[in-house]
C-alpha cells in the first residue's frame, strides 16, 4: 500500500510508531501493535501500527520524529510503501513464560536484544514482566538474563586494577552509607567507579543526594578521568545506558511498581559486571517496610546474589542488615548530604548508626579485596583521609570541595512533631516517613526532608521534639500533616 | 504547574493522553503513565502522561484531539493548570490479581467501569490479562466479571419474547451453522437477535460472511425494526458496543493472541446477555487445531457455560462436535456464503455437513425453548420456510434477496492442488486451510479463499482435484504456494 508521509512533532525514544487512518488500517487487517516495513527508496524501517480516526486521513501515514528521521530526507517525504512484517521473534518467548514455562538462553538473548533494539512495545514488554512475577525466574534464567543485558548493554573499561564495588536493596530512608563507603575504599587504593540511582519512590536516591555536592551525570572520558584522578566516582547510572534492557524494564514495572526477584537481580547484578567489578557487598535491610521483610527472603535473595556472582566471575559478600528504623537523621538530599559530611568531617552531629554501618561495609570491601579490615577503615575515616579522598571526588566532579555542611539550603518552612506522651520509641515506620518526605517535596525539591531527633528505644518526655519537616513551600508542609493523622510514624509507649 | 495548551492533531478513541516536555515531567517528578489533572476554567479532565524530548517544549502540554476537545475551546486553549491524580483505584486489583489472589465483586466491577470508562492504559490492562493467563479466574470471578460487563455496557431490549442465542467457540474453518440456524429458528417463531464478530485471526467470520449478501452495521433502531418484522437479523456484534469493557481487553489480548479462559467465557455471556437471550446453544468444536483441543479442556468449559448461564438466569445447552476438519466446502466470505445459500435453497451442492449440523443445533434450540425439535428444523429448512425467512432478513438489512449463489464473485485467479498419489483423505488441517485462505486475501478480499473438493475418509486418485484456491491478485495466489512446503494441508496415506 503506499501512503503520503506526514510527519508528527513528537519524539518519544522508544519504539518507532507510524499512524495510520483506520480506514487503511483496516484495508490491510491491521490492528495496533501490528508491524509494518515502510520504505522508501533505499530505505525502510520496521514500526508499529497505531491506528487515529482523524488527524492522518486516509492515504497518509502519520510516522513520528523518531521514525521521520531514519527514513526521510529533510522535509521530503512523499510517497511510502507500508507491507506487514512479522512480529518480532521473543513474543513467542514471552508467551511462553506466561504460560509457565521456562526459558533456554536463545530466547533470552533474543528478548533482551529485542528489548534494546525498541522491537517491543510496552504492552508486549509488561506481558514479560507480569510473567516474571507470577512464576519468577529461575537461577539459570536469571544468570542468562543478567549476561544477556551486559552482553547487549554498554560496558565501561576501568583497566585492571581492582575494581570494587556494592549495593542496597533498598527501602530505607537515608542509610546513605555509598558516600562514606567510597571515599574510605578509594583512599585505601581501591577503584571503586559507583554508579547509583535516583529517587524513584523513596525521597532520595544516593544520585540526588550526592547532587546536592557536585554534577552526577558526565560523559564516559569524564568520568574516566574522574577515576584516574581519584580511584573513585559518585555518579548517576541512569545516564550511563549500562544494562539498557533494565532501564527499559523498569518502565514498565512502574505503572504497578513490580519487583520481581528475577529482575532485580539482574538489574543489579549486570550494572555491577558492566563497569568490571570484581568485588561486591551487597547490603539486603531486612524489616517489615523495607522490600525485603522476611529473613527468609532475606536469606534466599543472599544466595541467589552470591550464585550469579560466581556464574559472572565476581565476588559477593552479602550483610542482611537491620532496616527497621532510617539509618542516619536527615531524610531528603540536602539532609542526607549534611549527615554525610558530618561524619567524614568528625562533627559530632554525625550520626553513629551510619557511621557505624558504613565501616562494616568499608572493612567487608577491603577484605575481599584484600586491603584490610574494618579497623583501617575505622582508621581512614577518623584520620580525616576519606574526607579528603572526598573532597577530591567532588573537585573533579565539579563540586566545590570546601562545603559547609551547616550552609547547606534546607527548606525554610517547617514544622516540629512533639511526644505528646512519655515513654520509649518503639517504632519509626519507614514507610511514613519517606511519604512525608516525599511529599514535603523531596527529591525536586533537595532541602526537603524530615530530620530525626530520635531512634528507636530513645526515651521521651511529654513534648520532646521527635521529628521536624523541612519543606521550601507551605503548601506542600500542609499536605504532610494529612499524613500523621493516616499512618503511624513514630510510636512511643 | 501552569503550561500552555498545544492540539496535537490526533485521535486515538482510548485513554485521554497529555504529552510533556522531559523537562517539566521531571520537575513534577512525572513518568510515562503517571495521572494528572489538567484543569482550564471550570473544565478539567484526567489524562496520562507522555514524555516527548522534541515537539511539545518545555512549558506547553500536548493535548492529543480527545482531551483537546474536552478542555478547551475551539483554537483557544492557552493557561492550563497541571497537578498530580492518583492511580485509578483498580491497578490495586491487578496488582493483587497478578500476585495470584482472587478478586471480589467489588474489585472486579471498579476495574470494569475504569476499563469502559478509558480510565486504565494498555500497559495496565495487559497485566490483568496476563494475571488471567497465569491463574485463571475462578467460577465466582467469571461470574462478577460477566455481570460487570452487563452492567457497564449496552444494553439492547427486545421485548418479553423467547429470545435465542448461539455461539461457538471457533477455530474450525466455513462451520457457518448461524446463518442456517436463524432463519429455521425465526421461521418456527423464537427471536433471535444474533450479533456475531468479524474474522480475528481466520479467513471469515459470520458478520464477514453474511455482509457478503447484506450490510451487517446498523442503528438501534434499525435493528429493532429488523427483528420486529422478520425475529431476526445477522448483524455485526463489534458495532453495537455491547460489553464494551470486553472490546478493549480484546485489543490488549491481541497482540499475543492471548484467549484465557475466564475472559473467553466473560465476553460469550455478556453479550448473550446484553441482547436479553434467555436460550442459549454453545457449540464448543473439539480437534487438535481449533481453540479447544482437549475433551478434557471441552467438558470443563462445558459445566462453565452451563454454570454462568444459571446465575444470569439462561438456559444453556452445550455441544462438543467434531472440530477435526472444516464443516462446509467454502472458506472465505463468498465461498462459505454460496454453501450456505446453496443449502437454504436446497441445492445439491449444499455440503451435507454444514446441513446436518446446522439442523442439529437448530433442533436443540427449538426444543430448549418448547418449540419443536430436529425433526421440525428439517421440515422448515426442506420446506423452503427457512429460505424464505432468510430472503426476508436479507431483504430488511438492505441486501438483495434475490441474490444467486451461482452468480456471487469468486476471486479470479485460481490455483488447483491435485493428488500426487492414490489413497485416502487421512487429515485436513484446520490451522493451514486458514492461513491459505488469509493469505489469499480473505476477509478483506471477500472473494478470496478456498472450496475443498474433499472431505476426511474419501479415496482419491492421483491427479483428482483436492482443492481450489481463489484470489483477485495474482501475487497474493502465488504466496499461498509458500504454505504447501512448510505446512501439512491435506494428508493422502
Amino acid at each position: 500500500m503506499i501512503l503520503r508521509g506526514k510527519r508528527i512533532d513528537l519524539t518519544t525514544g522508544d519504539i518507532l510508531v507510524a499512524v495510520m487512518n483506520e480506514k487503511d488500517a483496516n484495508k490491510l487487517d491491521l490492528k495496533v501493535s501490528d508491524r509494518i516495513r515502510i520504505t522508501a527508496g533505499n530505505k525502510n524501517i520496521i514500526a508499529v501500527v497505531d491506528i487515529s480516526k482523524t488527524g492522518v486521513k486516509p492515504g497518509e501515514i502519520g510516522l513520528f520524529n523518531d521514525a521521520y528521521k531514519k527514513l526521510c530526507e529533510k522535509n521530503k517525504c512523499y510517497l511510502l510503501d507500508v507491507t506487514l512484517e512479522q512480529k518480532p521473534a521473543s513474543i513467542y518467548a514471552i508467551k511462553k513464560k506466561l504460560f509457565g514455562k521456562t526459558l533456554n538462553k536463545n530466547e533470552i538473548y533474543t528478548l533482551v536484544k529485542e528489548v534494546v533494539h525498541d522491537e517491543l512495545n510496552a504492552v508486549e514488554l509488561s506481558y514479560f514482566i507480569s510473567a516474571c512475577c507470577s512464576y519468577g525466574l529461575n537461577a539459570e534464567e536469571t544468570i542468562n538474563l543478567t549476561k544477556a543485558m551486559i552482553e547487549f548493554g554498554k560496558k565501561l573499561d576501568f583497566g585492571n586494577g581492582k575494581i570494587v564495588d556494592k549495593h542496597s536493596t533498598g527501602g530505607v530512608p537515608n542509610n546513605r552509607t555509598t558516600m562514606i563507603v567510597v571515599p574510605i575504599v578509594a583512599a585505601a587504593g581501591l577503584v571503586m567507579p559507583k554508579t547509583s540511582s535516583r529517587a524513584i519512590t523513596s525521597p532520595a536516591g544516593t544520585a540526588d543526594t550526592m547532587e546536592v555536592l557536585a554534577p552526577v551525570v558526565h560523559p564516559v572520558n569524564k568520568i574516566k578521568s574522574i577515576i584516574k584522578k581519584t580511584n573513585a566516582c559518585i555518579i548517576w547510572g541512569g545516564a550511563m545506558d549500562l544494562a539498557s534492557a533494565d532501564d527499559k524494564m523498569i518502565k514498565v514495572r512502574y505503572p504497578l511498581s513490580l519487583d520481581p526477584e528475577g529482575l532485580i537481580l539482574s538489574s543489579i547484578m549486570a550494572k555491577k559486571a558492566a563497569v568490571g567489578s570484581k568485588y561486591v557487598l551487597i547490603d539486603i535491610p531486612l524489616g517489615i517496610n523495607t522490600k525485603v521483610d522476611t529473613k527468609k527472603k532475606a536469606i534466599h535473595l543472599k544466595r541467589q546474589f552470591i550464585n550469579i556472582g560466581k556464574k559472572l566471575g565476581m565476588k559477593i559478600k552479602v550483610i542482611i542488615s537491620d532496616g527497621s528504623q532510617p539509618i542516619g537523621r536527615g531524610i531528603g538530599p540536602v539532609l542526607e548530604a549534611r549527615d554525610v559530611l558530618w561524619i567524614l568531617k568528625g562533627d559530632k552531629r554525625g550520626p553513629e548508626d551510619l557511621k557505624k554501618k558504613s565501616l562494616k561495609i568499608a572493612g567487608m570491601i577491603l577484605k575481599m579485596a584484600g586491603r584490610g579490615n574494618e579497623k583501617k577503615a575505622k582508621k581512614i575515616l577518623e584520620s580525616g583521609e576519606a574526607y579528603k579522598k572526598m573532597k577530591q571526588i567532588i573537585k573533579y566532579q565539579g563540586g566545590d570541595p570546601n562545603v559547609d555542611p551547616n550552609s547547606l539550603n534546607v527548606g525554610h518552612h517547617t514544622y516540629t512533631v512533639r511526644a505528646v506522651k512519655k515513654g520509649k520509641i518503639i517504632n519509626i515506620n519507614n514507610r511514613s516517613i519517606s511519604k512525608i518526605a516525599r511529599i514535603a517535596g523531596a527529591p525536586v525539591d533537595q532541602g526537603a526532608g524530615i530530620y530525626l531527633n530520635v531512634v528507636k528505644g530513645d526515651k521521651v518526655d511529654i513534648g520532646d521534639n521527635l521529628f521536624t519537616v523541612y519543606s521550601a513551600n507551605k503548601e506542600k508542609l500542609n499536605q504532610t500533616l494529612e499524613i500523621f493523622s493516616n499512618f503511624p510514624v513514630i510510636t512511643v509507649q
